[in-house]
């Protein structure tokens, strides 16, 4: 019954959230004259919020929040040096080589003949694109869909330019709220990955487990793929 | 024979370089007491040339290399307060009223039953997809593609994923570079709308102008729609 196999890109076919998490690391370090770790944390995740529908997701956008913060929390006494090394940490990220997560690179290759396979991310368009051709899986893929938003309608947009019906499309992610609960809503099929850590912008309460599936590591998905039928 | 009239989107359906502008202009004002303005200018367009391969287009990168260049040209000692003016320049250009070009809306009306209209255009997808909801013309549309980089292999892969031959595909935009001369490689029909300043980065030397048409504005476009029969 399913035919196309869409998965998310960051923190699914390779380690993202990781790199965030470390650059966080060294920007509270930076400022750890000024404040606590925690509290630099937080005012971070704020600008992080207030900003996100100016300037979306993706590195850039973090690099952003993270001199505005700085800005914030030293009152304007933070150095044009530590400001750079604030944009250094960005450029780090998106040099970062791209590494697949355990699992992926053999699981693709066993479902990349019996399945149609493509990436739906959300993100930068530029560093998704790039980060695939890093990544050394873009041969397995028919196609990428960088969205701004991973909602029901984008997903039914897709689908309908593609051509393909709900029920022949499974989604296999690492977000319940971008990669889960659109899909089940529109009557497709979906797996969550759960990554090691997830950003809490990311969180969703009060989910219904019988309309999904949930894998420890992808490379569980041939198996449960088989047992479809 | 054509059918399909594939627009640019900053300064071909809408204004955009004039905020760049407009926003260099602020920032070599910020940064007078330290360097003459045409300096400024070699240096900030010298760090976008060295950042576009890492950053991409569009107005996050933008900022990110005012800053830069703010730290370099002031050695470190641009304060805090002058780096978030710079960042709140972004926030302005993000937040600006798109407001479409002249002749763009009647234009667009005129040719809207008669062919299939779509938006192609490079910059970033969260950026590009709110101009186009914000300038009201998101419904004469039936599709925007945002890529980063608009070259012969991008133009086909589109026309290839919608079905559209070459032959029937018109582009009109702004740019020789990414509007024109891929899009009359592959044999397809290009209409040259030159906007009135042009990025340096897109100028482009020793162009055949037998190949593709040029028109003063867009509002001649049906005019000589209707002259090739």
């Amino acid at each position: 019954m399913i035919q196309v196999i869409a998965f998310d890109a960051d923190d699914t076919l390779w380690h993202n959230e990781t790199y965030y998490r470390d650059a966080e690391a060294n920007f509270r370090r930076m400022l750890a004259s000024y404040h606590d770790e925690a509290w630099i944390q937080e005012r971070l995740f704020a600008t992080e919020m207030r900003n996100l529908g100016h300037f979306g997701y993706g590195i850039k956008s973090f690099v952003l929040s993270m001199i505005e913060t700085a800005i914030e929390l030293t009152e304007g006494q933070v150095t044009g040096r530590e400001i750079q090394a604030i944009v250094d940490l960005g450029r780090e990220m998106l040099a970062h080589p791209v590494e697949p997560l355990p699992h992926v690179l053999e699981t693709l290759a066993t479902l990349r003949g019996q399945y149609r396979l493509m990436v739906i991310t959300k993100g930068d368009l530029l560093d998704q694109e790039a980060k695939l051709a890093r990544s050394g899986l873009d041969a397995f893929f028919s196609g990428i869909e960088v969205v701004s938003e991973k909602d029901e309608f984008v997903y039914r947009a897709i689908l309908a330019r593609h051509g393909i019906a709900p029920s022949e499309f499974l989604m296999v992610g690492n977000s319940l709220k971008s990669d889960i609960l659109p899909v089940v809503a529109m009557g497709a099929h979906a797996v969550f990955v759960p990554y090691a850590t997830t950003w809490i912008h990311e969180h969703v309460e009060d989910v219904d487990p019988s309309r999904f599936t949930t894998l420890e590591h992808v490379g569980l998905l041939p198996g449960w793929l088989s047992a479809q039928g």
